[in-house]
């Protein structure tokens, strides 16, 4: 009864506190070379550069004629300025015959912009889209309309980015956007941190594999499967260790069949409560060192945080997740998910958060409580509700009600009740 | 001249027009069989049913006592109940002994229910937790010191799921949490609609390959690289045609390639437009038929679509985006993701949306007008800028517009101005 009673008397301690004691111990893992089709959603460790002009030569905005704009100054529809055309770009083409007083080079959007010309008369305002006029028009001849001014239609080289600027910091996340502004500086590789390997350990004496019966007193190891794809989900490579039984033997030797594996983190679920069978931190700490195993935060008070001395290796550090499915996979967002984004480099851990009002009154225990909740968009911005419709959905065994809900509605520390329309920070569960 | 003349005079048609015929020719690719670990963000092709109930077993919601409530409706500090302790349950156990009146059976989270008894008193409310008292105390027996109800702390077979109770239905897309509760009730497969194929295609003969240098008139194909990323962030599989020059030999040749891929969509950029070797929509007449290619969009204004007749295998939806890299992703965005989305069969493409407030005016010219913008979350929900310090963030050519940009700002039809402070809908892009 000893170990029952010592841990039942330790003090919680905040979710703020917890998540600092965590990340104070992660640090990023080693960084690597990524080609641009294995770089999306991986974080850069380094700033980019670019090395070139874009677009890297002044180019033609529209499909046009290239022309001197001193040339279409008195340009109008009664009084046309009449041009010579020397040459026909197209995009990828090159530009070699100069465009001088009274003359114009037919061009399209992309084409370099030939030499002596400085604007672009689109078609719309030349004799190319008004046959009529054309009569008595020589095939080598254009009419301009409409007068230009110098840089019109015209991109100069380095108008988007200028050679030597920096295009890209250290810790952006690289969205499909950011690979296509690499690839367009032709940046074929970048050095991104590689993805961090995340072990995941579920114990309990009462559970099976999703394959297998379910005999008398067992369930499906579900943590699992719910906890790799989290993994997966924020960019993490999941360890899936199976299940540890509850005697000390299996689990240190599931432990180190982990730390051989060369893992970042170690997540585990179930063993860390106060019961006689929960000995995920007896072992954890013959294994290493505890530094906590409760947090004022519901679902999932039974939280545990320690490292683990790993043998070749660094040492690990490890989060003890609740066994309640439900309890485990509001832990995993509020503590395990800034754990892994630190380790991929992220700048921040902070989960997207919406602002909704709340359509009825809670009232919660003054921990931090995250409660399962259904969002939708209305005229006046979100609502949000923590009421199934005859159902109650905050119990902590109805994994069902984790299927309902499209986000958390965070209620701080100290707050006991929130009235029908109060506004409220709401984490979607997408 | 005469083709550019004539599509020039196409009416424009409206973004929810273009949409809707774009979709009006998408069906759903075939399903297949998927084990969990290949499931997350996959959309279920079937409806799930529950074969087991949730628990699968009456058992213990706290670490306490199993009793019979009738037994401690006296039960207090000054006049406990003793029971005798008959079992000790762990969580994976058998229950087989019956607690019978003046019995109780200590019990673990989790662990089933023994017979005879239909209450849990916790560790908390007995002897167990309060050493004093226990003198005198039979190893075999414990005292309850508060009355507990039938039904309390103990969690029904199938309180969370019944057995025959549809949990998932078809058109779910796949969360953690839903692989999760898979895992649950032992469905270890499930039928999902397979992964898309996109080809993707640019043409252009200024374009040349990220690892190539650059030569004279030409540019980076940044495209392929930005939609690839978009093709497998909705959960499609990029097939990368590379880039075809303008001549109809080889954009015939690349999109017969693609065909024999066995694509379920077709994505080209560039050769759309109104320019002399924007040949993309007459080789796509030549090949099957084009519906329209023109949207009144912005950006995005040249968008072809039709439909390409495969040889053996049914006519493959080809939507021709614009070259230009911001309006060839916002394109993306509108017409291409919710495509894509329908082939992989999700219910709906929406895009998730935000209402903002708009930090200044904005103009727009009545077209749809999605704009490039930065929103953040202040204490009164999200604000949104469309303006850069000091940058024309809105020029079509501003490709770091897009690296800048967490979000477009959605102005619809008609509104030509929006003043300051204004509520608008916004996309965000992450």
């Amino acid at each position: 009864m000893k170990t029952t009673q010592q841990s039942n008397r330790q003090p919680l301690i905040t979710v703020g506190e917890a998540l600092g004691a965590i990340l104070a111990k992660i640090t990023p893992v080693e960084t690597e070379f990524a080609s641009l089709t294995q770089s999306l959603r991986r974080v850069l460790a380094e700033p980019i550069t670019s090395q070139i002009n874009m677009p890297p030569f002044a180019n033609s905005a529209m499909d046009g004629y290239a022309v001197i704009a001193a040339d279409t100054t008195t340009a109008s529809g009664e009084s046309p300025a009449l041009l010579k055309v020397i040459d026909n770009i197209p995009a990828g083409g090159t530009a070699s015959k100069e465009v001088r007083p009274g003359m114009a080079a037919r061009i399209m959007t992309g084409a370099p912009m030939p030499p002596g010309a400085n604007a672009v008369a689109r078609f719309e305002e030349t004799s190319e889209y008004h046959p009529a006029p054309k009569e008595g028009l020589a095939d080598d001849e254009v009419m301009i309309y409409q007068a230009v001014s110098k840089g019109d239609n015209v991109r100069p080289a380095g108008e988007d980015i200028k050679a030597g600027q920096v295009v890209l910091t250290t810790g952006q996340c690289l969205r499909p956007q950011d690979v296509g502004i690499l690839a367009a500086i032709g940046q074929a590789k970048v050095a991104v941190y590689r993805r961090p390997r995340v072990a995941i350990l579920s114990t309990g004496d009462e559970l099976v594999d999703v394959e297998s019966p379910l005999e008398p007193g067992k369930i499906h190891n579900s943590n699992e499967y719910t906890l790799a794809a989290l993994v997966e989900k924020y960019g993490g490579e999941a360890v899936r260790l199976g299940i540890a039984r509850d005697t000390v033997t299996d689990l240190t030797a599931k432990i180190q069949a982990g730390l051989a594996k060369k893992v970042d983190l170690f997540l585990t679920s179930a063993g860390v409560s106060v019961g006689d069978f929960d000995m995920v931190k007896n072992v954890l700490a013959a294994e290493g060192e505890m530094q906590f195993w409760q947090v004022a935060v519901k679902p999932g008070k039974p939280l545990a945080f320690g490292m683990l001395h790993g043998r070749a290796q660094a040492n690990v550090p490890l989060i003890g997740l609740p066994g309640n499915p439900v309890a485990a996979m509001v832990a995993f967002e509020v503590f395990a998910r800034p754990a892994i984004l630190k380790l991929a480099g992220h700048l921040s851990g902070d989960k997207t958060t919406l602002r909704a009002t709340l359509d009825e009154e809670v009232t919660s225990s003054g921990r931090r409580h995250y409660m399962r909740a259904l969002m939708h968009l209305a005229g006046d911005g979100y609502h949000v509700t923590t009421r199934g419709s005859g159902v109650q959905v905050q119990g902590s065994g109805i994994l069902t009600s984790l299927v309902w809900a499209n986000c958390l509605v965070v209620v701080p520390e100290e707050i006991t009740y929130l009235p029908a329309g109060s506004s409220v920070d709401v984490w979607p569960l997408d």
